[in-house]
C-alpha cells in the first residue's frame, strides 16, 4: 500500500499526503517522489572527474568512512502547484504535495571536490544520475544531468547523502547516493548520483536549459509557500478549531505566515512553531471559531528576505514556481 | 523481515542493529523495542486525573489540535549491556543495541497538566500504560506503571508524543500515544499511554519499587556510554581505517570520547560530530592504521558533568546501568 497520491506510475511520480504530516519529518515511504525515467540500477560508486588534477571514484564504503554531516531539509518540486494553473501547463499535474522533509546524512560535497585539485578555470559542477531515457519530443537519449555554479557547489550545506532519516536511501529517492542541495528546488538534488564533473564552461543540457528554467534562467531557490494541512472538508460550527500547516522559503527563513478565513478580506498572523533547521519547513497554527456555513481559508508565507507569497498565479509557460496561495473551502456544520 | 536482533518474541523485545546505524536517527522499524506484556489494544484517549480540580480525557484529535513540539531523543533501556555481566543477572539479555534515536512530536506534558488544576499537595505524576499482565513471581495482574517527581514532569522537555520520525507511532513503540522523557532510561517513557494521574503520595508499584531500581533508588538518567559501530570483525592491515560510533549521557552533554586500540593501554580523543539535540547521541570518529594481527578496541564517553564511563562493570543484582566500556576484538589481515 503506497500512502501517497500517485501522479504517474512510469516514471514514478507521487505526492506526499499533507493531511498525514505530523512534526517536521516525512517518513521516506511518504516523502514525495519525482523521477524522469525508469529507476536505474544503483551505481556502485560516484566518480569525481572533469577539470580536476586527481579524479577518483568513491565507493559507498569510502564515503561512509569520511566525517559525516546531517541536515533536515525540505525538498519541493519546482512544478508543485502546477495543477492549479488555468489553462493547464504541460508537465506532471502536481497539486500541493510535491514537498516533504527528511534528515539527510552524508559527506560535504566540498570535501570530495577540494582534494581533487579543481582547475582554476572551473565555473560549474555537473551532477549526472544513473537514470537515463529519451524525453518526449527530443529524440535523443540522455541521463538526468544538472549543474551548480561553483560557489553554490562549494557551500558547506551541500551533501552527497547516503542516508535518509537514519536508514539507507530507498531506491525511489536515489539509492545509494543522492546530491542534496538545501533551499533549492528538488531538481538540483540529483538522484542515483553517478558522476560529479568539474566544468570550465557552463552546462547547457536539456534539464538545465530547456526544462527547469524560467525563460533562460535555470531554476534555483524555492519561492515562499505556506500550505494548510488541517482542517480539510468539514468542521463543527462554533467550536474552536485549529488551522495548521507548514511554510518554507529557499530565499531565507520564514518570517511570518498570514491566514485569512474569509477568502482574503482580513488576515491574521499565525503562530510559528520551532525553526528546527535553516533549510526545513516550519509548522504554524492559528485558532479559528467558524460560524455555520462555507468558508474560504488562505495561508501565505512571507520570508525574511521580504518576499511574500502571491495571491494570484504568475503564469510560466512550463508551469514552474507557481507558489500562489491556494484557497481551501471548508464547510462548518 | 525484522532487521533487528530479537531478544524475546512474547513479550516483544528487540535490539537495534548498531552496525546499520547512519546519521542521528534510527528508522522506527529498526528502533529497539522493549515491552513487558503483550501489545495492548491502542487506547482511544488519555485521561488526566487524580489530584486535579478538572480531570479530562484527551482524544488524539484534541492533542493534535494543541501546539506541537518535536525533539530528537536517544532512548536506552536500563538493561542495555546486561548480557556482559558474569555471572549473568536476571532479565532480558541485552547486548549493546537497546538504544536508538528518534524524533518525537507531540504536546508538552505540562500543557496538559497545568490547566487541570493540580492539587498543591501533588508530589508525583503517575503514568499508566494500557499494557497489563502478571509479572513472573508476583501472582498479581498489573498494568505497566511508572511515576515522575513533579518537577521532572513539569519540565519543558517531557512530551506526550503522537508521532515518531514524522509518522504515527508504530504499535510496538506505544501507539497511539507515548510519554517521552528525554535523558532518562526508557522505562520512564511509558508506552500505550492511557492514564496520567496526579499523586499526593509517592508511587510504590512493581516497576517503581521492585524493578528499575538500584537498591531503593528508582532509576533516572542514562549513564554515559560510547558504542563502536564500525569496524566490526576484520579489516585490512596497514590501511587507514575509521573507527566510528555514538556516545550519549543523560547527565549532561558528552564532553569527550576516548578510544584505545590496544586494549586500554593508550587512549586518544575521538572527533565529535555535531550535537544535534541536547537529548540525542553524538556521532564520533577516529582514524586508525592497524598493524597486522589482533587488536582490542575500547571507546569510553565522559560527559560534561565529569562522569566517565567505567572500564569495569559495576554489578547490580538486577543488571541495570551496566555502562562499562565493552572491548571489541578486530583482526587486521
Amino acid at each position: 500500500v503506497d500512502e501517497r497520491v500517485i501522479v504517474s506510475r512510469e516514471p514514478f511520480n507521487a505526492e506526499t499526503r499533507l493531511d498525514l504530516q505530523q512534526g517536521p519529518l516525512t517518513p521516506p515511504g511518504r516523502h514525495y517522489a519525482r523521477s524522469h525515467f525508469a529507476q536505474p540500477d544503483p551505481p556502485a560508486s560516484v566518480t569525481v572527474g572533469g577539470a580536476v588534477g586527481d579524479p577518483h571514484a568513491f565507493t559507498i564504503a569510502e564515503l561512509r568512512a569520511l566525517p559525516s554531516r546531517s541536515a533536515t531539509v525540505t525538498l519541493e518540486c519546482a512544478g508543485n502547484g502546477r495543477s492549479f494553473l488555468r489553462p493547464p501547463a504541460p508537465g506532471e499535474q502536481w497539486a500541493l504535495g510535491a514537498v516533504s522533509t527528511a534528515e539527510w546524512t552524508g559527506v560535504a560535497l566540498r570535501s570530495l571536490l577540494e582534494p581533487r585539485g579543481l582547475s582554476p578555470a572551473t565555473v560549474e559542477i555537473l551532477f549526472r544520475g544513473a537514470d537515463a531515457g529519451t524525453p518526449p519530443g527530443t529524440g535523443r537519449r540522455i541521463a538526468f544531468e544538472r549543474s551548480l555554479p561553483l560557489d553554490r557547489a562549494l557551500a558547506d550545506d551541500v551533501l552527497v547523502a547516503y542516508a535518509m532519516n537514519g536508514g539507507p536511501i530507498p531506491t525511489e529517492h536515489g539509492a545509494p547516493l543522492r546530491l542534496v542541495v538545501p533551499t533549492w528546488y528538488g531538481m538540483a538534488s540529483v538522484k542515483w548520483l553517478a558522476e560529479i564533473v568539474a566544468l570550465e564552461q557552463p552546462f547547457r543540457g536539456f534539464y538545465q536549459a530547456e526544462r527547469y528554467v524560467i525563460g533562460d534562467r535555470p531554476l534555483r531557490e524555492m519561492r515562499p509557500r505556506a500550505v494548510i494541512v488541517a482542517p480539510l472538508g468539514e468542521v463543527a460550527a462554533a467550536r474552536s478549531t485549529p488551522i495548521r500547516g507548514y511554510a518554507w522559503s529557499g530565499h531565507g527563513p520564514v518570517a511570518r505566515v498570514e491566514v485569512s478565513t474569509d477568502g482574503g478580506t482580513t488576515w491574521r498572523d499565525a503562530r510559528l512553531g520551532a525553526a528546527i533547521s535553516p533549510a526545513a519547513w516550519r509548522e504554524w497554527t492559528v485558532e479559528w471559531m467558524p460560524d455555520r456555513g462555507e468558508h474560504e481559508l488562505i495561508a501565505r508565507a512571507i520570508d525574511a528576505a521580504g518576499e511574500a507569497q502571491p495571491l494570484q498565479a504568475r503564469r510560466d509557460p512550463l508551469g514552474y514556481e507557481n507558489n500562489a496561495a491556494q484557497p481551501a473551502r471548508i464547510v462548518a456544520a
